[in-house]
């Protein structure tokens, strides 16, 4: 699909606009129903701070739900082809796709730890990430406080949504 | 499907508890994905509240997009057969599959009106209204300001919760 301008993008109706954006927090339509109030938009900063916006007002369990709603990194929907397109793309530009099978043990490992400890699966933005990053950054977030986690998930979220929205909308369109 | 229990429902894992209840709240999984941390429940009424409450503390855009992620009653979808399976059986349950041409065109133009102003469908707990009940609503809530309005709407979204809970859950059941 061709770029939008963020003309383009204020113009959509409600209905187009939720199927073009509803997955840019994965699995979460209700942020793209949400933020879809501050059309018109003035470029895709003031968009994507929008979805920010809406995710930092939400209460923990709405951000905790967020993460929950996240597949699992190298996990058993990847292995299965079952992921949405866009985290499909996502995991495999990290190399994920690519791990010998020590670094997939290790992985299994220590996502299920991960998600014995906060109850939802460790989200990080895997196009900013190669497979050895996130490996690190699963060992060294397992020793965060719960509130502390959904906090630095959530960031992570923001990360992906941005990179999802450059995707879509042209990032030198202005009003 | 046979009622669940609530020690039933305490046990789903979360992947199937999404499935289960990801639309009891239409087409707003993250509602669900939230209300999970509240885990286990006691009851039904314990397990409603944990959604009311949920959103109940939703920003106002939050409220109003859960609004927006609802189909209009008696509209295009329900024409094409594109509903939820869930609204499909509410708005049938009104009456709206039955209507004269007159009571068609005055429901139609107070939709649109509605929607006008407020920018999100006219959402009432269809299976507690008849249609003349609900035109009636209809007329009377098109005077309400927005804010008013929202609030309104989402007591009425509470209203299909809980009646979908009760197609889900088995009410006598307590922990």
């Amino acid at each position: 699909m061709p770029l939008l301008s963020i003309a383009e993008v204020n113009q959509l109706p409600f209905e187009e606009f939720i199927q073009i954006f509803g997955n840019v927090v994965e699995h979460c339509s209700l942020c793209a129903a949400a933020v879809w109030r501050n059309c018109p938009f003035s470029n895709i900063q003031n968009l994507s701070s929008a979805f920010n916006e809406f995710m930092d007002n939400l209460p923990m369990i709405g951000k905790e739900g967020i993460l929950r709603l996240h597949p699992d990194l190298a996990g058993r929907l990847a292995m299965a082809g079952a992921l949405t397109q866009e985290s499909t793309k996502e995991q495999a530009s990290a190399g994920l796709g690519n791990m010998s099978t020590d670094e997939r043990e290790k992985m299994s490992r220590l996502n299920s730890q991960y998600k014995e400890k906060f109850g939802f699966p460790f989200v990080i933005c895997a196009r900013q990430n190669k497979k050895e990053a996130i490996l690190k950054g699963l060992e060294e977030r397992l020793n965060n406080s719960m509130d502390q986690e959904t906090l630095t998930g959530v960031d992570e979220v923001k990360k992906i949504c941005y990179l999802r929205l450059l995707d879509i909308v042209d990032k030198n369109s202005k009003l």
